[in-house]
């Protein structure tokens, strides 16, 4: 072990074994975890070759179980995004794509912090659950093309090890560790083809695109290498994605943008990520094909009708889809007005996601209650012009004093005196 | 202590007080292992400045006991060698100093692997020992300038813990890491003044005159930094120091080299180091003028006197020093011949080192018994001309069977066909 370090550390490269010997003793625990962090400190320096990068991604996938989807027919196409406020594209996504006849087998996992989680925005849907059995899983998915369980089996022991050691040092912020720690746990989750979805901005992980290119690149580069069709985008996150945060409003807004009628926004991003989803299933020849094919299946109602199925089959109510009655609704609406003037240069999203989960719309540690009704609605975007007094935002709330979150919405816009230049959505492709 | 790691790592420099808390928290156990090694990795690097160096150094001698000298009048000068083969130098400047009426109160150690260590060598006097009170060693060194005592209390714990773990995580060849490490012992162990020598070359730790001058200046920066006045050679190890190796074999080495009759390196690189030990005692205004002294004691006699009065003192019999008939000696000498031929290039003193330890001169682990009496004597060093079937050295045993022993040595000659260019003794001062 102490010669893997010496030779990391002075810049050569690492054969597939040393680093299998690495991870599995790591997991096994024969290599303590002083040498981890001393390991992941010299990768934070030292980076990783491609082929390293892959080799650890899939030693951590050997490390713990893999979900087995060849009953399944057709190509499975993963999506996954590095984590934004607001970001409902999975629940549009998955019934867009499964309308076009690509199976959507979805493994999905609850909020944490100030970030929702695809499941607990599912069942806000009156009786949806996700505890199905692995055998019904796949029925489902082979009959209606779409369904979603939650997270089971020991996947990826070794990222869960080696994340953990590097949250306390100081090595979370190192490309090859994130994005070997993303992909080993798509593939063990069973993809054959991965869309990935880097946010970049000041409510993103990554903070400039020069980082969110290299993590995007490098993911890419990982998934060719172990066999995996992979596509990237860079999309912003320099405000919340659509206008709602919390899961009841969150599913509402997908529920929208099935019917065509969501904020543009969030519609591009789930249109430019669901046509690379269509190309690297096969589906389709081109992207331009598939997103036209896409815009079809959510004029004529087949997307919606998909999503209505998908529910139906997994315990929902279908009829919330035409009935938002039916949803639940916080006690109390709370408009926050602005203090300030100008136009609006910037929304942090970490702060609004803040905001949602000091409501009781995220966990605040892995044994939190949520209450899924409770969230904010954002009014105005970047570029809207906005006069002191105006209302930036609506507060839902199952309780009465909301001054600290009102406080944290305030602060989370920024204003300009000019209007600022327009911010691509998505910034590159890969 | 993530904060102070991510500081680090971003190439940012560490307030006193921050690593203060990191040494203070790792020598109470409350910063684990995991964190001080990643802290390590990313001090190797991104290296530490002069101040954080000098800070790391003092928190270090902060962390357990200090011997405190101040009950010996005159200016206590220490001197440390990075490490060599067959260097007995302290043997020679102790009493050479102390002839100069400069206070020389030795704390020494034990040899481990293939360096020997001063106590050991000193112990192959029959009858001296080590084991006296340290008001006896106050009251030795008042009284006869000179007293040797075994490293007691619990000196530089975070030194020791730190060490271990860079041993194992890779971080071992830092220069601030081996500075610090260094000037924390001999400070702890009450020095007012360091001459250090760094050893340079193939038998030493620092292989090329670039690190070994970075390691120099580092320590000399931390003496300044931290109110102790330092000077430090750089030294060749390109072939073991004198002709022998192995204790009782580098005691007669000694007392000849006392007697101005020693190998010429290692009376040379004794001057030296003794001239700046008497500067830094602020004994003489010049080093020119302190070696003119020195060179007297020697020849008059003073400095072997100082040697004698020193052994009698602490139960040795002086008398050895004009009689080595009453020194052990191993029964059987064995000469060693070389195969090869041509102009001895270098000779490489670890190997000289492992094949004296192999005769039982040296301790493979910390409980090994020694034995005093064994080991080797070069015949010939770089420059020397040889034929093959010329003996290099005697190897001095109590076993008969010596054939790895011979094999070791013969391997670590080295021949060229042209008389190699004069290697300098000294490198460097500072």
């Amino acid at each position: 072990m102490v010669d893997i370090l010496a030779k990391k550390r002075d810049g050569k490269v690492l054969s597939d074994e040393e680093i299998r010997f690495l991870v599995e003793g790591y997991t096994a625990g024969s290599i303590p975890d002083y040498q981890m962090s001393a390991f992941l400190m010299t990768v934070y320096f030292q980076g990783m070759t491609a082929k390293e990068t892959a080799a650890l991604t899939m030693a951590m996938v050997e490390s713990g179980d893999t979900i087995d989807l060849k009953d399944i027919n057709g190509v499975k196409v993963d999506k996954h995004s590095t984590g934004g406020v607001g970001d409902t594209t999975t629940l549009i996504l998955a019934p867009l794509v499964a309308a076009l006849g690509i199976p959507v087998a979805k493994m999905s996992g609850r909020g944490l912090g100030h970030t929702g989680g695809t499941i607990d925005k599912l069942e806000s849907i009156p009786g949806f659950h996700v505890e199905i059995s692995e055998q019904k899983f796949v029925e489902l998915v082979n009959q209606n093309k779409i369904a979603v369980v939650g997270q089971s089996g020991n996947l990826t022991p070794a990222d869960k090890k080696i994340y953990s050691l590097r949250d306390v040092t100081a090595t979370v912020n190192s490309i090859p560790l994130i994005a070997s720690s993303i992909m080993s746990k798509k593939i063990a989750a069973g993809a054959d083809a991965i869309v990935l979805d880097v946010k970049v901005g000041s409510g993103a992980f990554m903070k400039n695109i020069a980082d969110a290119k290299a993590l995007a690149e490098t993911m890419v580069d990982i998934g060719n290498q172990v066999g995996r069709k992979t596509s990237a985008i860079i999309s912003d996150m320099n405000q919340p994605l659509g206008f709602a945060i919390g899961n009841t409003l969150e599913m509402k807004e997908a529920i929208e943008t099935l019917q065509g009628k969501g904020p543009e926004d969030l519609q591009e991003l789930c249109l430019v990520l669901a046509s690379k989803m269509v190309l690297l299933a096969g589906g389709m020849e081109t992207e331009a094909k598939a997103r036209e094919r896409l815009i079809e299946v959510i004029e004529n109602g087949k997307a919606l009708e998909a999503f209505k199925q998908f529910l139906k089959a997994q315990g929902g109510d279908p009829t919330v889809v035409d009935d938002f009655d039916k949803l639940a609704e916080a006690k109390y609406q709370i408009k926050v007005k602005t203090v300030e003037h100008g136009f609006v240069s910037e929304i942090i999203a970490d702060e609004i996601g803040m905001a949602a989960m000091m409501l009781g719309a995220g966990r605040e540690t892995k044994e939190s209650k949520i209450d899924l009704s409770v969230g904010v609605v954002l009014h105005k975007k970047i570029g809207d012009h906005i006069e002191k007094g105006n209302i930036i935002a609506t507060i839902h709330s199952n309780k009465e004093d909301v001054s600290e979150v009102v406080n944290r919405i305030q602060n989370a816009y920024r204003f300009s005196g000019e209007k600022p230049e327009d911010v691509p959505l998505i910034h590159g492709y890969f």
